[in-house]
């Protein structure tokens, strides 16, 4: 996105931000989602639930084709420890993204401060203390901790799915501050690790193709925070770690949505969470990530917004 | 809970703790939830959440066979704002139970000195800031400010099914600090909700019943904080609001597990959150939640950590 100042740059800026609030109005109406009053965060509706699970099911069946059944399901609660939050230094390069957890620990004394504070219409969080918990900033963050010490030989393959926070509030749908995602972790030699990722590229394309989108692989960068971020985003780039595929949701007016992530994140995780391969190496790992609302919202944005009106071989893609 | 330090307690709790904590430790072996670190927050495996999606399927089945398609479905992110959150008047009832959600929102420098403070092993949550939002304490928080104004004739009735976060760690498995509930909630007229909370509970039951599960229904009120707590709670059993259903999960150590739970807000929510029935009173409301976990608990608590030696008119419950 665009910083410049420049007057035709606003001009586009605005109708990309009217295309979105556009979208997101519709989705409304529809009852796809509800809003709650905040930027980014949505109730759901029922067509949209199905959507998702529709999507889940046709990547479930992708990894199924992949890998048989060597992925080892691991399903984690919105919430982790601020320990391996630690471990994964998602603080230094996404900090504006990140959500700490703090709660009251204190007695009917210290309760009664934060009352008259709250009824005196002040903030209270001055009397909340951490709580040791993080909200879980990408679906495999938790599962590192898992794998501490030394894989079983042939390293570890993880099927996650769960609930991913970023404070990023946006008028954008595709913009959520909750959002769902499924992935497929590889962690072992780097090898395993590179091509992991490679072979999710093209899987990753069927997949969508088969929802009906049409998605382009494109190289890309995290947005990581900040002046020294910007060395980090070109490293990435240069060492080719990270490929997602796009969907253009609104035309012409930017350069389309990722939708799914496929990354290499090296011995970065490996490194910090101390798992070693069979070897005793440091181990590699790698990760596809599903973005399931936008996958449902591109296909909302390319079939339409009554899914009874879908094509058929997409429809034929929904489950019960 | 008995808060006495009589010796004959002392041992009493110290059994019991025992008790739950070899649970934990089969659930862990048997790969049915992952230790993270952090006391109540796990991964799930495999089993463990095709058990959760049969109970749901069964939840599903019970709210048709009740309800049929009146049901509006609606699911919600593990945060919501907390403008929303304030309305519930949780933070006066359940301060120690609650999660504020707090991010970063400064530039390059306040980066820089947040990252000092971390390098130097300092605490560095002085540099975060509210993020305006909370996690979701019961399901069904988010879905009051979807219905402020007036409702159609004849009230609304919702099915939710999301994440909850409560802040008390515990040995106890069935005590996580992130956790299911299905709730359906029914808001309307008095006498609606009072009929809505009453309905469910042989319906509860007779889920629990085919679930394997045998389960009593208990006169309950809330773990409302402190002194003046104490009032609430008295207040909430003397009206009858809250009618759980109970488990016995460590035999005759203690009172039981409460597995699901029967409420009746009168007219709070319709209150804070400026809900009207048609005829322009103020809307009253009821849930009934069913705890998903506790439920998967303590099914592997009756029936064995191997599902596949569950009795076979439980397994015949089981999801593919």
């Amino acid at each position: 996105m665009t910083t410049s100042t420049d007057a035709t740059d606003r001009a586009v800026i605005s109708e990309l931000d009217a295309a979105r609030r556009d979208f997101r109005d519709e989705l409304l109406s529809a009852g796809l989602l509800f809003a709650t009053g905040v930027e980014g965060l949505y109730g759901r509706g029922a067509d949209f639930e199905r959507v998702i699970d529709s999507i889940d099911a046709r990547v479930l069946s992708e990894g199924r084709a992949a890998h048989g059944t060597a992925p080892k399901t691991l399903r984690f609660p919105p919430v982790f420890p601020r320990e391996s939050f630690e471990k994964t230094d998602y603080i230094a390069s996404f900090p504006n993204l990140t959500g700490a957890i703090r709660t009251f620990d204190g007695g009917n004394k210290e309760h009664r401060a934060l009352l008259a504070d709250r009824e005196a219409g002040r903030d209270w969080d001055s009397h909340l203390e951490s709580a040791g918990t993080m909200l879980v900033s990408a679906a495999c963050h938790p599962s590192y901790s898992t794998l501490t010490g030394t894989l079983p030989e042939g390293g570890e393959l993880l099927d996650i799915y769960g609930y991913c926070f970023r404070h990023e509030p946006a008028i954008d749908p595709a913009r959520m501050q909750a959002f769902r995602m499924h992935e497929y972790v590889r962690v072992g030699d780097p090898q395993s690790a590179v091509e992991h990722r490679e072979s999710w590229i093209p899987r990753g394309l069927q997949v969508l193709e088969d929802l009906g989108l049409d998605a382009t692989p494109v190289i890309a960068n995290d947005p990581f925070f900040g002046r020294a971020g910007k060395m980090l985003a070109a490293n990435q780039r240069d060492e080719n770690l990270k490929t997602e595929l796009v969907v253009r949701l609104y035309g012409d007016l930017d350069d389309g949505t990722a939708v799914v992530s496929c990354n290499c994140h090296q011995d970065h995780f490996g490194e910090t969470f101390d798992i070693r391969t069979a070897d005793g190496e440091v181990a590699h790992s790698a990760c596809v990530g599903f973005g399931m609302e936008r996958i449902a919202l591109a296909m909302f944005r390319t079939h339409g917004i009554d899914i009874t009106r879908w094509p058929e071989h997409v429809r034929s893609e929904l489950v019960a």
